[in-house]
């Protein structure tokens, strides 16, 4: 069992040697962190009791003003980078070592709630606040770090990473700004984007906590996730192509109709990712019959086919099942049927394995409950496992409600999660991702 | 056999009856009725060999006053009523008899052909030119009609038998214009429709001649076919309601995907009318799912669907089994499905026995085959149900192709059916309505 064998030496040594002693750091106070995600909650709240607070928005900027604010109150020293990420710094006891870095985001979808990327970098705050009153100094340097416009394409990271392409600086956001513009508003310099790559090896560590947009924590009353990585994502446009006719005057048996194909192959999709074993999801979210006429027989129908796995082998032997019932469904129906693959999807981003035992022995030391889980959501660790050791720590999502004003994590279920990165933290600090 | 007696009786009388023997009318022009369906096709004439003349465009107007023209040169007194029809018309020998009706429609779909409509007009005019020739003089005045705006809502023939909703007025039509403005732009009086509007009783009967719009009479090798009456429409919006959620969060058992429920409906509505036994047909022709991103599952789905037979009894049996096979549908995906119906669908309007038997009287008079069929698209026919004893005459469709550039009936089948409509007229005009 390598995970035991891996407790018994190194993660044990790594929490034996840390500076601070169990009892030495406080709990999180769930009324902190509540007090916190109220106070980012003010900008862009809506009558629905969530937030319009989309990337770039006066809300967006006005959120993170508010969020350096608390940043700078808990002593640290902020600044943003060219891809308008905000880093906030905490000197270590060796400013030569490697910084950990943890944190999330602050945007939102339009029509979101207060959960989604704010209990990351509010529990990211918490951790900070329970080492300054433990009056305890890292050796390596802490940096919290706010992305950039996750929910509209994990631009942050990307251009941390440096991935992201000119091309995207011209793409119209939510807010309505370009991307580009957008950085700018925000504080980002999107002329100099190449000061904001981040090499890899240059951190010691990233750790993102984030809610789990699933319900299975919740449904099961555990505390902690252990995020194994972030799913693969498959993303195809289906062209089905008939024959548009006279919804009167063509009989049943003659008409070639690319609606009843698109339905056929909808449930296809379904099927396959529901009897087959494993995790594995499959979507059909957008779909457009043509003419779309209620009388005319749909020539043309054009849809979306998501698949989503943690490991992309999955992916390709879902895409493939589904392709062939394809090639039935287009005989069966007189239809052609083709697929073509959109080049917006992402490779699965298994995290770290040191990183998910650190984490997992974080919440047993808490006497936490937790479960490895995969994450099915895109998240900036994705971009992260690139150029550091990733750890994702997911907290409960009550009914697994999210990018909703719906979306709650209580605060007592956001305080254990914060406790679980700051000793993952101190874990790391210990030297928890270094042989021993 | 109530045809064979009938045919024995009333029919023969009223062949035997008219002044014209056989003989003397001559047999229609192939060559003149595709002069004029060239002359017609020239206006609104697209790249793609078809046309686009919507209602009350200038390409409208245009064609409209060629025909005028042509109906001039025929002799004919030419009037518009209020409600844009064009209304040319030939004396009798008795003009205090009923005016006998004949005609269709010259305006297109956007993207249209050369045959929808103008095959019925040119036939009447061939009819006219026919009985000119013969220096044939009917004892009933005759009235060529052009309907106006048959394709954006049988506009014409609504307002001459009193059924246009003066809401109509503002609708805006294909062309840009409402109703109302293209009504005057084409030479109507929309303050004063009332002057258009025909009581039952004025008009001795009406006769349509149109293309098939269906491949059976082509297939067949039928040179005619009888029209049984225009089928019915059932319309109705359908709403799907599941919940929406992350594509990637939501494992594939926990979903309420109403995507998933709108894909069995749509299997099932193709079931229900192509297992049970009749000539329905339904449709589901429009869909959308929202919020419609390729990784949401969709929470909502709208979908029309259209029922189409020539009994009403029948529309109404296949709604009821589908409307059964959606509430299973709905329990087996956890989803909330209902039904609206929509009020622009119309009853379904048998043609006048008589006239279908003066009609296939006259088909065997010229020795071309005939077959009884049902209309499955609409047409101003029927709306003239309702004022005039009415019948309708088919040409055949070559692939049953319609509402296309590639919508096609040979010249030498459009003229059989003008031999077939002006046969019906003098057969009408003999008596043949009339009991003998």
């Amino acid at each position: 069992m390598r995970f035991q064998k891996f407790i018994a030496s190194s993660f044990i040594a790594a929490f034996m040697s840390t500076g601070v002693a169990a009892q030495d750091l406080p709990k999180a106070s769930a009324d902190r962190m509540e007090a916190w995600i109220m106070g980012l909650a003010e900008f862009g709240k809506n009558a629905d009791g969530g937030v319009d607070r989309v990337a770039y928005s006066d809300a967006d900027l006005a959120g993170r003003q508010y969020i350096i604010g608390e940043l700078e109150k808990l002593g640290l020293e902020v600044r943003i980078d060219a891809g308008a990420n905000i880093l906030a710094r905490r000197a270590g006891t060796d400013n030569s070592l490697k910084p950990i870095m943890f944190g999330s985001h602050t945007d939102s979808v339009p029509g979101g709630g207060n959960y989604d990327g704010p209990a990351g970098v509010i529990a990211a705050m918490e951790a900070i606040k329970l080492m300054n009153d433990a009056g305890h100094t890292t050796r390596h340097p802490l940096e919290l770090v706010v992305f950039s416009n996750e929910e509209g394409g994990l631009v942050g990271s990307l251009a941390m990473t440096g991935k992201l392409k000119s091309s995207a600086l011209d793409v119209v956001s939510s807010s309505g700004k370009t991307i580009g513009e957008g950085t700018r508003f925000i504080g980002g310099d999107p002329d100099n984007l190449a000061s904001a790559i981040v090499e890899p090896g240059v951190y010691e560590a990233f750790i993102e906590l984030h809610i789990e947009q699933g319900a299975f924590l919740h449904e099961e009353g555990i505390d902690i996730g252990v995020v194994e990585g972030i799913v693969g994502i498959g993303w195809w446009d289906v062209v089905i192509e008939g024959f548009a006719n006279h919804a009167g005057t063509t009989p049943m048996n003659r008409r070639q109709d690319a609606m009843v194909a698109a339905a056929k192959l909808t449930l296809a999709v379904n099927e396959v990712a529901t009897t087959n074993a494993g995790r594995q999801v499959a979507t059909v979210g957008r779909i457009e019959a043509f003419p779309g006429a209620p009388n005319v027989i749909p020539g043309r129908v054009e849809m979306s086919l998501e698949i989503r796995d943690l490991e992309q082998a999955k992916i390709d032997s879902v895409y493939a099942l589904i392709e062939a019932r394809a090639k039935m469904i287009a005989e069966e129906t007189s239809t052609k049927i083709s697929f073509t693959y959109v080049d917006v999807a992402s490779a699965p981003a298994p995290t770290d394995e040191r990183m998910r035992e650190l984490i997992a022995g974080s919440a047993r030391f808490n006497n936490y409950s937790y479960k490895l889980m995969p994450s099915g959501a895109g998240h900036d660790a994705q971009d992260m496992v690139h150029i550091a050791p990733t750890g994702m720590i997911f907290v409960p999502s009550v009914g697994g409600i999210s990018h909703s004003p719906n979306e709650f994590t209580p605060s007592d279920a956001l305080a254990k999660g914060a406790d679980v990165l700051a000793r993952t933290i101190l874990a790391i600090d210990a030297g928890g991702l270094t042989e021993h």
